[in-house]
Protein backbone atom coordinates (compact mmCIF):
# COMPACT_ATOMS: atom_id res chain seq x y z
CA UNK A 1 0.00 0.00 0.00
CA UNK A 2 1.42 3.22 -0.58
CA UNK A 3 1.54 5.85 2.56
CA UNK A 4 -0.78 7.97 2.07
CA UNK A 5 -4.15 7.15 0.30
CA UNK A 6 -5.00 8.67 -2.89
CA UNK A 7 -7.03 11.69 -1.93
CA UNK A 8 -6.30 14.74 -0.04
CA UNK A 9 -9.12 13.95 2.18
CA UNK A 10 -9.61 15.71 5.91
CA UNK A 11 -8.80 13.18 8.45
CA UNK A 12 -13.08 13.94 9.27
CA UNK A 13 -15.05 14.18 6.27
CA UNK A 14 -18.62 15.65 7.24
CA UNK A 15 -22.43 14.16 6.70
CA UNK A 16 -25.39 15.43 5.85
CA UNK A 17 -28.49 14.03 4.20
CA UNK A 18 -25.89 11.01 2.86
CA UNK A 19 -23.56 13.28 1.25
CA UNK A 20 -20.46 13.77 2.57
CA UNK A 21 -18.18 16.92 2.53
CA UNK A 22 -16.30 16.61 -0.94
CA UNK A 23 -16.93 13.18 -1.84
CA UNK A 24 -18.54 12.84 -5.51
CA UNK A 25 -21.92 11.27 -6.15
CA UNK A 26 -21.38 8.73 -8.35
CA UNK A 27 -23.65 6.49 -10.93
CA UNK A 28 -23.54 2.66 -9.31
CA UNK A 29 -21.91 1.53 -12.83
CA UNK A 30 -21.09 2.55 -15.54
CA UNK A 31 -21.20 -0.58 -18.10
CA UNK A 32 -24.50 -1.28 -18.88
CA UNK A 33 -25.27 -4.26 -15.93
CA UNK A 34 -28.86 -4.48 -15.34
CA UNK A 35 -29.69 -2.51 -12.01
CA UNK A 36 -32.17 0.53 -10.71
CA UNK A 37 -31.77 3.91 -8.78
CA UNK A 38 -27.81 2.95 -7.46
CA UNK A 39 -25.78 5.93 -6.59
CA UNK A 40 -22.24 5.68 -4.79
CA UNK A 41 -20.05 7.63 -2.72
CA UNK A 42 -16.22 6.36 -2.47
CA UNK A 43 -15.21 7.29 1.22
CA UNK A 44 -12.01 5.73 1.61
CA UNK A 45 -10.27 5.06 -1.74
CA UNK A 46 -7.39 2.43 0.64
CA UNK A 47 -4.61 3.82 1.87
CA UNK A 48 -1.99 3.34 4.71
CA UNK A 49 -1.99 -0.26 5.82
CA UNK A 50 -5.47 -0.37 4.89
CA UNK A 51 -5.56 -2.11 1.51
CA UNK A 52 -9.73 -1.61 1.17
CA UNK A 53 -11.91 0.50 -0.08
CA UNK A 54 -14.94 2.01 1.49
CA UNK A 55 -17.89 2.93 -0.53
CA UNK A 56 -21.57 4.28 0.12
CA UNK A 57 -24.12 3.30 -1.90
CA UNK A 58 -27.69 4.43 -1.89
CA UNK A 59 -30.56 2.44 -3.71
CA UNK A 60 -33.53 4.02 -4.30
CA UNK A 61 -36.91 3.05 -3.65
CA UNK A 62 -38.05 -0.42 -5.33
CA UNK A 63 -34.39 -0.13 -6.99
CA UNK A 64 -32.22 -2.99 -7.07
CA UNK A 65 -28.56 -3.44 -7.41
CA UNK A 66 -26.91 -5.74 -10.17
CA UNK A 67 -27.69 -9.47 -9.43
CA UNK A 68 -23.97 -10.76 -9.40
CA UNK A 69 -20.72 -12.88 -8.15
CA UNK A 70 -17.19 -12.65 -7.97
CA UNK A 71 -14.05 -13.60 -6.31
CA UNK A 72 -13.93 -10.95 -3.75
CA UNK A 73 -15.74 -10.80 -0.99
CA UNK A 74 -17.76 -7.72 0.27
CA UNK A 75 -18.39 -6.34 3.77
CA UNK A 76 -21.51 -4.74 4.07
CA UNK A 77 -23.14 -2.38 6.99
CA UNK A 78 -26.47 -0.47 6.69
CA UNK A 79 -26.39 2.59 7.30
CA UNK A 80 -29.84 3.93 5.90
CA UNK A 81 -33.71 2.31 5.72
CA UNK A 82 -33.65 -1.07 4.76
CA UNK A 83 -34.40 -3.64 2.10
CA UNK A 84 -33.76 -7.51 1.27
CA UNK A 85 -30.72 -8.87 0.06
CA UNK A 86 -30.19 -12.42 -1.22
CA UNK A 87 -26.89 -13.93 -0.54
CA UNK A 88 -26.18 -17.63 -0.35
CA UNK A 89 -29.24 -19.15 -2.03
CA UNK A 90 -31.59 -17.06 0.53
CA UNK A 91 -33.10 -13.58 0.57
CA UNK A 92 -32.39 -11.82 4.14
CA UNK A 93 -33.77 -8.75 5.71
CA UNK A 94 -31.66 -6.56 6.75
CA UNK A 95 -32.33 -3.05 8.23
CA UNK A 96 -29.58 0.32 10.18
CA UNK A 97 -26.47 -1.66 11.41
CA UNK A 98 -27.25 -4.96 9.87
CA UNK A 99 -24.11 -6.54 9.02
CA UNK A 100 -23.59 -8.51 5.70
CA UNK A 101 -20.80 -11.11 4.66
CA UNK A 102 -21.21 -11.77 1.03
CA UNK A 103 -17.95 -14.70 0.44
CA UNK A 104 -16.02 -14.78 -2.52
CA UNK A 105 -18.21 -16.20 -6.05
CA UNK A 106 -21.71 -15.88 -4.15
CA UNK A 107 -25.06 -14.28 -6.42
CA UNK A 108 -25.58 -11.26 -4.53
CA UNK A 109 -28.63 -8.18 -5.08
CA UNK A 110 -29.71 -6.06 -2.92
CA UNK A 111 -33.16 -4.56 -3.04
CA UNK A 112 -35.24 -1.40 -1.59
CA UNK A 113 -38.35 -3.59 -0.83
CA UNK A 114 -40.19 -1.68 2.05
CA UNK A 115 -40.62 1.84 0.55
CA UNK A 116 -37.38 3.64 2.03
CA UNK A 117 -33.87 3.94 0.31
CA UNK A 118 -31.79 1.22 0.95
CA UNK A 119 -28.13 3.02 1.72
CA UNK A 120 -25.27 0.92 3.10
CA UNK A 121 -21.22 0.92 3.75
CA UNK A 122 -19.13 -1.52 1.55
CA UNK A 123 -15.61 -2.24 2.27
CA UNK A 124 -14.14 -4.01 -0.96
CA UNK A 125 -10.34 -5.21 -1.32
CA UNK A 126 -9.13 -2.38 -3.96
CA UNK A 127 -7.16 -5.07 -5.82
CA UNK A 128 -10.62 -7.22 -7.04
CA UNK A 129 -12.06 -8.90 -10.00
CA UNK A 130 -14.97 -8.14 -12.38
CA UNK A 131 -17.91 -8.89 -11.41
CA UNK A 132 -20.00 -12.23 -13.14
CA UNK A 133 -23.70 -12.05 -14.30
CA UNK A 134 -25.63 -15.00 -14.29
CA UNK A 135 -26.56 -16.49 -17.46
CA UNK A 136 -29.65 -18.26 -18.43
CA UNK A 137 -28.88 -21.49 -16.80
CA UNK A 138 -27.64 -19.87 -13.45
CA UNK A 139 -30.64 -17.84 -13.54
CA UNK A 140 -32.82 -21.12 -13.51
CA UNK A 141 -30.81 -22.73 -11.19
CA UNK A 142 -30.85 -20.02 -8.67
CA UNK A 143 -34.61 -19.64 -9.34
CA UNK A 144 -34.98 -23.52 -8.14
CA UNK A 145 -35.65 -21.53 -4.96
CA UNK A 146 -38.93 -20.21 -4.64
CA UNK A 147 -38.18 -17.04 -2.95
CA UNK A 148 -35.24 -16.79 -4.97
CA UNK A 149 -36.71 -17.11 -8.04
CA UNK A 150 -39.40 -14.09 -7.12
CA UNK A 151 -37.10 -11.80 -5.57
CA UNK A 152 -34.20 -11.74 -8.35
CA UNK A 153 -34.04 -8.85 -10.98
CA UNK A 154 -32.13 -9.40 -14.36
CA UNK B 1 -5.43 -14.42 4.23
CA UNK B 2 -7.52 -17.55 4.68
CA UNK B 3 -10.15 -18.68 2.50
CA UNK B 4 -12.87 -18.68 5.47
CA UNK B 5 -13.42 -15.79 8.10
CA UNK B 6 -12.59 -17.11 11.74
CA UNK B 7 -15.72 -17.58 12.80
CA UNK B 8 -18.90 -19.53 11.35
CA UNK B 9 -20.87 -16.19 11.36
CA UNK B 10 -24.20 -16.31 9.20
CA UNK B 11 -23.95 -14.11 5.98
CA UNK B 12 -26.68 -11.83 7.65
CA UNK B 13 -25.75 -10.60 11.32
CA UNK B 14 -29.07 -8.45 12.68
CA UNK B 15 -28.62 -5.76 14.91
CA UNK B 16 -30.61 -4.30 17.66
CA UNK B 17 -30.15 -1.70 20.03
CA UNK B 18 -26.20 -1.34 19.04
CA UNK B 19 -25.94 -5.62 19.68
CA UNK B 20 -25.15 -7.64 17.00
CA UNK B 21 -26.62 -11.35 17.36
CA UNK B 22 -23.70 -13.59 18.30
CA UNK B 23 -21.64 -11.33 18.73
CA UNK B 24 -20.00 -11.05 22.00
CA UNK B 25 -19.70 -7.33 24.01
CA UNK B 26 -16.06 -7.22 24.63
CA UNK B 27 -14.54 -4.55 27.52
CA UNK B 28 -12.42 -1.99 25.06
CA UNK B 29 -8.97 -2.94 26.19
CA UNK B 30 -7.61 -5.29 28.76
CA UNK B 31 -4.25 -3.96 29.30
CA UNK B 32 -4.80 -0.99 32.34
CA UNK B 33 -4.80 1.80 29.94
CA UNK B 34 -6.32 4.76 30.46
CA UNK B 35 -9.80 4.81 28.95
CA UNK B 36 -13.27 5.34 30.76
CA UNK B 37 -16.27 3.45 30.15
CA UNK B 38 -15.93 1.82 26.10
CA UNK B 39 -17.20 -1.48 24.99
CA UNK B 40 -16.10 -3.25 21.64
CA UNK B 41 -17.65 -5.83 19.61
CA UNK B 42 -15.86 -7.10 16.68
CA UNK B 43 -18.75 -7.66 13.72
CA UNK B 44 -15.81 -9.26 10.96
CA UNK B 45 -12.71 -10.70 12.63
CA UNK B 46 -10.58 -10.73 8.80
CA UNK B 47 -11.26 -12.99 5.66
CA UNK B 48 -11.50 -14.17 2.11
CA UNK B 49 -9.69 -11.49 0.70
CA UNK B 50 -10.09 -9.03 3.31
CA UNK B 51 -7.23 -8.53 5.77
CA UNK B 52 -9.16 -6.27 8.34
CA UNK B 53 -10.93 -6.07 11.22
CA UNK B 54 -14.56 -4.58 11.54
CA UNK B 55 -14.98 -3.51 15.08
CA UNK B 56 -17.82 -1.43 16.84
CA UNK B 57 -17.00 0.49 19.91
CA UNK B 58 -19.22 2.18 22.13
CA UNK B 59 -18.20 5.53 24.25
CA UNK B 60 -20.49 5.78 27.13
CA UNK B 61 -21.72 9.43 28.09
CA UNK B 62 -18.64 11.29 29.40
CA UNK B 63 -16.81 8.34 28.49
CA UNK B 64 -13.18 8.59 26.61
CA UNK B 65 -10.85 6.11 24.57
CA UNK B 66 -7.55 6.28 25.08
CA UNK B 67 -5.56 8.83 24.12
CA UNK B 68 -2.50 6.67 21.53
CA UNK B 69 -0.98 6.32 18.65
CA UNK B 70 0.42 3.42 16.33
CA UNK B 71 1.95 2.43 12.62
CA UNK B 72 -1.56 1.24 11.54
CA UNK B 73 -4.13 3.54 10.37
CA UNK B 74 -8.03 3.51 11.67
CA UNK B 75 -10.98 4.16 9.19
CA UNK B 76 -13.95 4.91 11.05
CA UNK B 77 -17.33 5.85 10.90
CA UNK B 78 -19.72 7.04 13.59
CA UNK B 79 -23.29 5.45 13.80
CA UNK B 80 -24.78 6.48 17.24
CA UNK B 81 -25.34 9.72 18.59
CA UNK B 82 -22.12 12.04 18.59
CA UNK B 83 -19.34 13.48 20.25
CA UNK B 84 -15.28 14.80 19.12
CA UNK B 85 -12.48 13.42 18.08
CA UNK B 86 -8.45 14.47 18.53
CA UNK B 87 -6.45 13.26 15.52
CA UNK B 88 -3.64 15.59 13.52
CA UNK B 89 -3.73 17.99 16.31
CA UNK B 90 -6.82 19.09 16.39
CA UNK B 91 -10.66 18.27 18.24
CA UNK B 92 -13.19 18.03 15.64
CA UNK B 93 -17.12 17.34 16.42
CA UNK B 94 -18.51 13.99 15.20
CA UNK B 95 -22.10 12.45 14.37
CA UNK B 96 -23.69 10.15 12.91
CA UNK B 97 -22.14 8.89 9.64
CA UNK B 98 -19.24 11.34 9.93
CA UNK B 99 -16.25 9.25 8.39
CA UNK B 100 -12.88 9.93 10.39
CA UNK B 101 -9.27 8.74 9.13
CA UNK B 102 -6.82 8.26 11.58
CA UNK B 103 -3.37 8.38 9.48
CA UNK B 104 -0.22 6.44 11.40
CA UNK B 105 1.22 7.55 14.12
CA UNK B 106 -0.80 10.02 14.44
CA UNK B 107 -2.33 10.83 18.57
CA UNK B 108 -6.60 10.24 18.57
CA UNK B 109 -8.55 9.74 21.38
CA UNK B 110 -12.57 9.83 21.07
CA UNK B 111 -15.05 11.57 23.66
CA UNK B 112 -18.31 11.35 23.86
CA UNK B 113 -18.69 14.99 25.37
CA UNK B 114 -22.43 15.68 24.47
CA UNK B 115 -24.82 13.83 27.06
CA UNK B 116 -25.39 10.76 24.58
CA UNK B 117 -23.14 7.79 23.95
CA UNK B 118 -20.50 7.76 20.77
CA UNK B 119 -20.65 4.50 18.58
CA UNK B 120 -18.35 3.67 16.08
CA UNK B 121 -17.46 1.08 13.26
CA UNK B 122 -13.67 1.12 12.94
CA UNK B 123 -11.68 -1.03 10.04
CA UNK B 124 -8.29 -1.66 11.14
CA UNK B 125 -5.70 -4.07 9.65
CA UNK B 126 -5.47 -8.06 10.77
CA UNK B 127 -1.97 -7.36 11.37
CA UNK B 128 -1.16 -4.48 13.37
CA UNK B 129 1.76 -3.09 15.80
CA UNK B 130 0.59 -2.37 19.96
CA UNK B 131 -0.70 1.32 20.43
CA UNK B 132 1.60 3.64 21.93
CA UNK B 133 1.07 6.11 25.16
CA UNK B 134 1.99 9.61 25.38
CA UNK B 135 5.05 10.15 27.76
CA UNK B 136 4.72 13.67 29.94
CA UNK B 137 6.58 15.77 27.52
CA UNK B 138 4.39 14.39 24.43
CA UNK B 139 1.62 15.31 26.58
CA UNK B 140 3.21 19.02 26.74
CA UNK B 141 3.84 19.06 23.38
CA UNK B 142 0.38 17.78 21.99
CA UNK B 143 -1.17 20.60 24.85
CA UNK B 144 0.46 23.51 23.22
CA UNK B 145 -2.33 23.85 21.24
CA UNK B 146 -5.06 24.77 24.18
CA UNK B 147 -8.02 23.05 22.67
CA UNK B 148 -6.38 20.33 22.38
CA UNK B 149 -4.86 20.56 25.96
CA UNK B 150 -8.26 20.90 27.37
CA UNK B 151 -9.44 18.26 25.72
CA UNK B 152 -7.35 15.27 26.26
CA UNK B 153 -7.85 12.66 28.84
CA UNK B 154 -4.52 10.93 30.12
Amino acid sequence: MSAEPKTSQPPVVSHKDYRWEGVDLLPYKEDGTIFKDVTRQILFPGGFDLPVELRYFEVGIDGHSTLERHEHAHLVVVNRGSGKVIVKGRVYDVGLNDVVHIPPMTWHQFRATNGEPLGFLCVVSTERDRPQRPGPEEVEELSQAAEVGEFIRV
